[in-house]
C-alpha cells in the first residue's frame, strides 16, 4: 500500500481552467490525478486531458466508491461551484445518511458549507488537502507581477479595501472590494467578482463615479478565518480584461493565498493594458 | 426680525419628490419654503409648486445672496444629489475662495463631503437643520406598516443586515444591504440601492441565488455616525416594485430615521405585492 501522499490524487472539479493547472503540477511531481467532474459545472476539455468520472452534487456515495476503486487517499475541491439550489441536488442513498449534516451546511453561510463537505469527505475515509499543499506554485507570490506599480494613491487604496474585507470576515462575504481614492465603491457578496467588475465598468458609463478612469484598484483575499482547502480567491487574464473595462488602476491580491490562472497570459494582458498586479502580505489578524 | 424658525425655509433641493413632501409639511405649519432647485438634479415639477430658484453646484456665492435676500435664516438639504464629477462644477467667486475647504470634502467620503457642505453653509450665516426638525412626520415609524408581517426568519435576517452596516460605519460605505435565511448576498456601496435591488432580480433570474423566492429582506440603515441632516435613508413606491422584482419579503428600515416618500401609496403597493415593511430600532452603538 502506498502512502497517502504517493497514492493518487481525488481532484473533484468544478468549473473554469484551475483544475487543470492543479492536475498538470500534479502529475508534473509523478502522482496520478483521478479527476472527479461536478456535472454542470466543470469542463469536459479541462478534465479530460487526464483519467476522469462525473459526479453529480450530492454523489457522495458515487464519488466514495469510485476513489476507493482508484485507490485514491486524498482529496482536493477546486474549480467554481456556486452554492446549489436544493433542488439541483441529485441525492444518493450515502447521501440522504448524512442529510442532517448536509442541511446544517445549506443553512450556515459558504464556510460552514465548505468545513461541512471537508467533514463529509473525511467521513468516508479521505484525507482533504488544499491546493497550497500539492501545487504551491499557483499562488502569486509577493510583490509586483508585471511591468505597472502601483502609486502611493493604490497602496492607500489597497489598505482600505483589505481592512475592509477583514472586517467583514464574521458576516462571511465577500473576497473582494474596489476603493478608488479613498472611497468604497463596490464591495463583493453572492454577485462574484466579475459580475462586481462589470457594474463598476457601467456606472462609469453612466457617469456615477468621480473617480477618473485610472483610479482605483480592485483587491481580493480570503475571508479570515476561512478554510483554505477550498475557494480561494484567484485572478486570470479575464480578471485583467474587466480590472480595464472598469477603468480601474491594478488588482492587488494577498500573496500566498491567491491563486493566478494562466499567469503568463495574465501578466502579458496587464502589460498590454498598464494595470499593474501586486501580490500584497495579508494584514494580520485583529 | 423674526425669529430663524419662523422666517422662510431655504430648501436645497435634489432630485426626487422628498423635496417637494419637506415643503408641504413645512407650508402646513404656516412656514414659507423658498427651494434652490440644484440644477441637473431637482425636478421643476416638485419645486415649481413654491417659490424657487436654480442654482448650480458650486454656486455658494449665488444661495447666500439669495437666501439672504429672501431673509431665510435656516437652510435644509433634501433630495438625491450623487458625488459630481469635479469637472461638473460651475465654480463661482465665493465657491473659489472655499475650495482648499471644497477640496478636502472631496477626498473624504460622502460623510465628509457633507459635513463640510454643513461647515460651508454656516460659514454664511445660516444654520442647518435636518428633516426631523421641520418634517418628522415624514420619517417611518416603528412597527409594522402594512398587512404582511416579517416571521422569525426574516427578524434573523433583519438583525444580521443591521449589524452588517454598523459594522461597514467605519469604512462610510453601504446604507442598506440584503440577507437571505443567514446570507449576505448584497451589500450596497457606489451603486446605491435601486441597482443592488435590481442585481438581486438578475441573479435569481440567473439561477444564481439559492434562497427561495419570498426569502430575505432588505435593510436599510443610516451609517453609524452619519450626519442625520444629510442624505439620510428612504423609501417609497419604487423600493416596493424593486424589492417585488428581487423576490424578497419584506424590507425593513430604521424608525425615525428612515424617510418614506408617498407613504399611502408605498403602503398599498407592499399591501399589493404581499411584501412587509417594518420600522425597526436601530442597534446600539457599539
Amino acid at each position: 500500500m502506498v502512502d497517502a501522499g504517493h497514492a493518487p490524487l481525488a481532484i473533484i472539479c468544478g468549473g473554469g481552467s484551475f483544475p487543470g493547472a492543479v492536475a498538470d503540477a500534479v502529475a508534473a511531481r509523478g502522482r496520478r490525478p483521478v479527476m472527479f467532474g461536478i456535472k454542470g459545472w466543470a469542463e469536459p476539455a479541462v478534465i479530460g486531458r487526464y483519467g476522469h468520472h462525473w459526479i453529480a452534487l450530492g454523489q457522495a456515495g458515487r464519488f466514495f466508491r469510485l476513489a476507493k476503486a482508484e485507490n485514491c487517499r486524498e482529496v482536493l475541491f477546486i474549480g467554481t461551484v456556486l452554492r446549489p439550489p436544493l433542488t439541483a441536488l441529485r441525492l444518493d442513498w450515502h447521501t440522504i445518511k448524512l442529510m442532517p449534516r448536509v442541511i446544517r451546511f445549506f443553512r450556515g453561510g459558504d464556510d460552514r458549507l465548505l468545513t461541512g463537505v471537508a467533514g463529509v469527505a473525511e467521513s468516508g475515509g479521505l484525507r482533504v488537502v488544499g491546493v497550497k499543499d500539492v501545487a504551491p506554485e499557483l499562488f502569486v507570490a509577493e510583490g509586483v507581477l508585471g511591468r505597472q506599480r502601483p502609486s502611493p494613491r493604490d497602496h492607500g487604496d489597497i489598505d482600505r479595501a483589505l481592512k475592509l474585507i477583514a472586517t467583514l470576515g464574521p458576516f462571511d462575504v465577500g473576497q473582494a472590494a474596489v476603493v478608488a481614492d479613498g472611497h468604497v465603491i463596490a464591495v463583493e457578496a453572492a454577485e462574484g467578482t466579475d459580475h462586481m467588475l462589470a457594474r463598476i465598468a457601467e456606472l462609469r458609463r453612466l457617469g456615477r463615479l468621480t473617480a477618473s478612469a485610472g483610479v482605483g484598484v480592485l483587491v481580493k483575499a480570503p475571508k479570515p478565518g476561512q478554510d483554505r482547502r477550498f475557494d480561494l480567491p484567484s485572478i486570470g487574464p479575464r480578471t485583467i480584461e474587466l480590472v480595464t473595462a472598469a477603468g480601474l488602476a491594478g488588482l492587488a491580491v494577498t500573496a500566498g493565498s491567491t491563486m493566478i490562472a494562466e499567469a503568463e497570459a495574465t501578466i502579458k494582458a496587464a502589460d498590454r493594458e498598464n494595470v499593474f498586479i501586486v501580490g500584497v502580505r495579508e494584514p494580520a489578524p485583529q
